[in-house]
């Protein structure tokens, strides 16, 4: 048996997350970082374990989604904090699952927050900071070549699995989930090639999470508004799906 | 032979135009006005001409296009700022053709004005001025109802087609056809029913159109930007077009 990759150096720094190369060109390692920001970097903050409760709820939904045979970047957690994953080249394409109306889509299309939508909407941003992640069609993915249609027609059909798989596990806790980000990336290795894989994280920072009965906010939309304390609902949350309190509380 | 339909009480007021209803149920009045506007009304001016010159270049691409097998709704034109037109239930998704990045596209997606697009493209907007018209995609159009699955691809069909004639039309006379918006609505008479029609107008208000050579703006974006004197600006198209200057000039 080889042994498991070493971390190199540092590849990419995100906005809660840092990158680095290993020691095997195919595997990258992700390590999450207790940082917090809000609308597009305007808000920052530091929550004292965020990046742990993150990064193993995200590790929990991805060995779920996996085994509902939806294929992630995620090969195994060499820390509670740190991911292993599968290099790949991210889609600039991010997808948004919406099963009530939330957030962007209210202002812009003018819904009042919480109204039912008649099914899962599944709708794609152009991955840019720069442009504040505009909405698009897929005709702009398509005539700027971020994406083939086939692989939209996969990100529509793995985000909505995706979806489902996340519903029925939120709802057990009590939880609604309102909306939830994807991100894919199509893998490098050799023997890989041809593979869309669902990478970055699912987490409560690029979901809506709403408490059933209360519709209380479970996510980082604690942050965004001034809801409460960011770190003790992520706390919470972590309590719930893992039936401990984090570090033994 | 009948009567032909006479102008009845004002149904609607718009931003450049008055929808009157007639003595025929099936047919309502449209008088175009010197009114001009930009930003969603904020900017407000009248040039004169403008009516005349909008209403008869639209009737002029209405006949082009209807002979090229797009149906629309004009009937005639009893006046030179009138038309009389099929009563349609307007589709709430306004179409934009574009041949080249201009305009909104260009913020949005940080494209330079002017970029040549692959092919041509087609983006739908909601028709909300109090939302300002957002981009939408097919999927929030099916969802909330305001188009179906085979109107949307028949909106596309048809102003791919219109483009084709467009673009032909002003190469002609020395004009780069940059980009155009088009509505369509679904006739009411019994006797037409289930069929769209190109309707409200095709005018230099909702199209860019840059001369050739120089790039010089023959649009409203003169009176958007403050390039020059929009009245003379739409006389000088009514001219090309027509081989003769408006009222004699």
């Amino acid at each position: 048996m080889s042994l498991p990759p070493q971390r190199a150096e540092l590849f990419y720094t995100g906005k809660a997350k840092q990158v680095f190369r290993t020691s095997d060109p195919d595997v990258y390692w992700i390590h999450f970082t207790d940082g917090a920001t809000a609308f597009n970097g305007v808000k920052r903050a530091t929550i004292r374990d965020k990046g742990e409760v993150n990064a193993r709820i995200s590790a929990h939904i991805f060995e779920r989604v996996a085994a509902a045979g939806v294929p992630t970047h995620l090969l195994g957690a060499p820390s509670p904090v740190d991911h292993l994953v599968h290099r790949v080249d991210i889609i600039p394409v991010e997808v948004v699952v919406r099963n009530l109306a939330a957030g962007s889509i209210c202002k812009r299309l003018g819904l009042e927050e919480g109204t039912a939508l008649p099914r899962p909407m599944v709708e794609f941003f152009y991955k840019s900071d720069e442009l504040n992640d505009p909405l698009i069609t897929d005709e702009h993915a398509l005539m700027f070549g971020w994406a083939e249609a086939w692989e939209l027609a996969y990100l529509r059909h793995a985000s909505l699995k995706v979806n489902q798989v996340l519903r029925a596990f939120w709802d057990e806790l009590g939880v609604t989930l309102v909306d939830f980000k994807l991100e894919f990336g199509r893998a490098m290795a050799r023997e890989r090639r041809g593979q869309i894989l669902l990478a970055d994280e699912i987490t409560p920072d690029g979901s809506r999470l709403w408490e059933k009965g209360t519709g209380r906010h479970l996510d980082k939309d604690v942050f965004r508004r001034d809801l409460g304390d960011l770190g003790d609902t992520y706390r919470e949350l972590f309590a719930r799906i893992f039936g401990e309190q984090l570090h033994g509380g």
